[in-house]
């Protein structure tokens, strides 16, 4: 009779990151980046070394043969502490570089503000997903420690969080672009690449970004939204299915 | 009529193992630990030092935190390095056992003889999945220049290959034990787990074996095979599907 029906929700799955948008986590790589720098200071003046640019180099080079995560950032903090040293560097201080890395595998998982509750609020309605690059094994005791694996269908732990990845993972889920929406704090990982196949992406900034994470996107792009906490994360999905809906 | 209705054959998915079942790998990772010894050799009698029980205790302890890989190794070399040269060894040695992790990463992908053919003839009449563990991006890497990825429906690279492991996988995968089989050098990884759940093996050894892979499977086992090169693989499957219909 003319009445209105309520179509299904357009967005069918969302998928949420993991460091430092469900948990902290680059809080710990700055904090062993600033014991590094403490370490290697022994040998140069760190006023004229550019020890920050000169490891973040090293880790440009080597992510193509190490991929992300803490090993990988210890061993490229060891190359650099070497090379900056003219290998004077004791075997001692390299040894607690190798501790220092140790530490971020161990780091206590704590989750950001609202986190379960934005996750289980967007669970009781959507397929929720979480997707995350960096370290397999070290990604996977978080995720156990963090307690909140039971709140979604799937994770999934890749090596790079681009459109080729996303689009496979799409395929798999069996989920039109159109139809998912990411959450993340890093607008070159989780935002940008969604955004470019036809999804929805809900930025939620952490206040530390690594600089290989940097990147921009148009804030008035029609399916993006900027929120503080991720307990806005339900809200701008209902107005958007309501737009949508409209 | 009492005629003989053949049934589904009851294999429905193998997987496949990659490392030293698809192409070779434990040859890189013996040739780095021989270049290992040489090395910590400039500092230690290498007759009283144990360096290869050292090494692989270290290793043992770490898997707990680095998972499997070739940087796990390569950190686990370095403090072995660190600790049975009483923290004298050099910072250009240790680069050196930095560089042999990274030659480890970059070794090239050879395929083990008849392997293609065998992939694509399971492939055939199979639903193929290869399942590997360790490093996510190394594998990828390795499985990228393998030229094999189009054969499998899958690519799953796991932290760790135990019962619990191919229980998620196959429950993702829709197929019960009893319809899977596994291929793979390894027997505790790839054979006693999947024998365990009630799946099917078909251990294809390589000449060496890593120290921590030893395991030991029945040989009489009624779901267990081995074979000495993955070509025999098709017949083994044909010979169980002919007895399982009979």
């Amino acid at each position: 009779m003319g009445g209105y029906t309520a179509p299904m929700p357009t967005i069918r799955m969302v998928g949420f990151d993991a460091d430092d948008t469900l948990w902290h986590s680059e809080t710990y790589f700055q904090a062993a980046h600033a014991e590094f720098e403490r370490i290697v200071g022994r040998y140069v003046d760190l006023a004229d070394a550019g020890v920050h640019e000169r490891l973040l180099a090293t880790e440009r080079e080597n992510i193509r043969l190490f991929g992300y995560g803490a090993k990988g950032m210890t061993l490229s903090m060891i190359e650099t502490a070497i090379a900056l040293s003219g290998e004077r560097i004791s075997a001692a201080d390299l040894h607690r570089i190798v501790a220092l890395g140790k530490s971020i595998l161990q780091h206590p998982v704590e989750l950001l503000p609202g986190v379960r509750e934005a996750v289980a609020a967007v669970a009781a309605t959507h397929r929720v997903v979480l997707i995350t690059k960096g370290d397999l094994f070290h990604q996977e005791r978080k995720v156990a420690a963090s307690g909140l694996s039971d709140l979604f269908q799937r994770i999934e732990i890749v090596s790079e969080k681009d459109e080729a990845s996303y689009a496979r993972l799409l395929r798999e889920f069996e989920v039109e672009a159109g139809g998912f929406a990411m959450v993340g704090n890093s607008l070159k990982s989780d935002i940008a690449p969604v955004l470019a196949l036809g999804g929805w992406g809900i930025h939620v900034p952490y206040p530390l970004v690594w600089a290989l994470e940097r990147a921009e996107v148009d804030p008035a792009h029609p399916r993006f939204a900027s929120v503080e906490h991720a307990s806005a994360v339900p809200a701008v999905l209902a107005r958007w299915e309501e737009g949508v809906a409209a």
